[in-house]
């Protein structure tokens, strides 16, 4: 199956091609700056670029498109909201309409966010895809927005569309911003002797849905190639972020002072999140298979390994 | 009370200006261009500038803000997707913000329109404010996002929003790209001589909501002072286009010809559309007070009396 994977150079996009490709199909990616990504043909494109985008998505006739790219950083959405209304909802314009024009044989899936549920309530849990729509940030409203926006190509005919809301996703190589890779970070630092054994955390309280990329791409692939409508994707329970971290010090072995940011410890404004993921189990048969416990034990290993390296050639240059 | 008007250069806003003042409140209109508003204070603003936008509503400090300001003309929306984001949501974006930064004793009150409920079936009327959101244009899809921007707002706090969803409204002065103040002109020509007696027209089969901007804009009022939430404001009821040119015809007294344009016969998309406004009747008690055909004799009689002007101003000239 011929497979365009737009946004394919993020933590995600990587684990999608790599999934893709085991999967036997033909895969071409596009970045934003055109850093080639691992195993596949890789075009640099700027989905603001209409004409540029369409060019692409025509010349190469995919069977399925996978819409990841966005501007994903909570903070630099609320801080420039013209530039994420461009990158989020106009370039998925642009995705959609080109997707459209392919006809009835191909498919578009569009990589929306669990954000979208935005002030959830703890009697309204799980969340399931009919829940209430209530998005509370530029970034939430932008992923609602692309959404209406690949909605109304639905109706009008041409590719199949679906929309996937995936809730927390961890796994190796995801950025240090993010809750688990940050401390699993700082863990392995400390593992290493390369700083002293103080974690710094925000708030412990809020509860996740935390499931594994590697879990997660396989759903965009089942989904995209059968489905359509929308899909949560989760792991159907959540954890504190006290669990996450007592978990991954159990993992290191490490022992740490926990040193809390008080300019953070605010209450969570939504004090827990887990998705119902009984739609994609009952129509694609999907399930999460990696355990909250492997998940994060591959992402500190990762990053003990990616500072073993770092040391050995330290080592290297000063021999 | 103080009011400021967002986009009070159109067609409804020197209504709702009109209206405000008779209410006695205290006015200051804005517009795009600057061109004054009769009555009342007006500043040049262009929504899709942050800084004079947030220093305009900071400065005044309204007790409501009424924000008409949008790009509504369906063409050009679907032309230029990027420019209606940045006028129609980014705009509405800071306008929201602005207000919440006012406070709780501030009101904002978004123009929406009933184009969000979108891809209506028969089987779903009368659109009430729960009824589907299918938006189907570029158009609509905006006007569904800026809902969304200032739900967003209103959720956390501060100046208390309401979204109004108008149907089709009609008045003299309207713009004659739409349909009724379209045949009411054509008509005037022909009553006046100046053209043959044949008029163009588009499908007349479609049924729609058709209310006065009278009472349209004495509906903003009511909600803005006194409510929060989404309220559509229709007649109750649809009449065909087709109706609606007997009724012109009739109220011209004219004898024309009906050409249709062989390029517009699709059948409409949605083929009737009318509104429940029993929301907005049983929290504020407003219902429409004038009739279709009152309001259809003050667009033709506009226009007769415009054309009259023009040719008393022409054979002055002549003379």
């Amino acid at each position: 199956m011929r497979a365009l994977v737009i946004g394919g150079g993020g933590f995600v996009g990587k684990y999608l091609v790599n999934h893709l490709l085991e999967s036997g199909d033909e895969v071409i990616a596009t970045t934003n700056e055109g850093n080639s990504v691992a195993g596949c043909e890789t075009l640099a494109l700027d989905i603001t670029d209409p004409g540029p985008t369409s060019e692409v998505i025509q010349r190469i006739r995919p069977e399925v498109v996978y819409h990841l790219a966005a501007i994903a950083f909570v903070p630099q959405a609320e801080s420039n909201f013209e530039q994420t209304l461009m990158v989020n909802v106009a370039g998925t314009a642009t995705i959609a309409r080109q997707c459209q024009l392919l006809g009835n044989n191909a498919a578009l899936l569009l990589v929306s966010s669990a954000e979208v549920y935005g002030l959830v309530k703890p009697h309204e849990l799980p969340i399931h895809e009919e829940s209430p729509i209530r998005p509370m940030n530029n970034y939430s409203l932008s992923k609602r927005m692309a959404e209406l926006v690949v909605e109304r190509y639905d109706r009008q005919g041409g590719a199949r569309c679906s929309i996937v809301r995936p809730f927390n996703h961890i796994g190796p190589g995801q950025d240090s911003r993010f809750v688990a890779s940050n401390f699993a970070s700082q863990l392995a630092r400390v593992a290493h002797g390369l700083t002293s054994p103080i974690l710094e955390v925000g708030n412990l309280e809020a509860r996740r849905d935390f499931s594994d990329v590697r879990d997660i791409v396989r759903a965009y692939r089942s989904i995209a190639t059968t489905e359509s409508g929308v899909f949560n994707l989760g792991a159907g329970q959540s954890h504190s972020i006290q669990e996450l971290l007592d978990t991954l010090i159990d993992i290191s072995g490490v022992k740490v002072e926990i040193r809390q940011d008080p300019t953070r410890m605010r209450g969570p404004e939504v004090p827990d999140l887990y998705a119902s993921y009984e739609k994609a189990s009952r129509l694609c048969g999907w399930a999460p298979t990696i355990s909250f416990r492997q998940s994060l034990k591959d992402v500190y290993d990762h990053w003990f390994d990616v500072l073993a390296r770092e040391k050995a050639q330290a080592a290297k240059e000063t021999a």
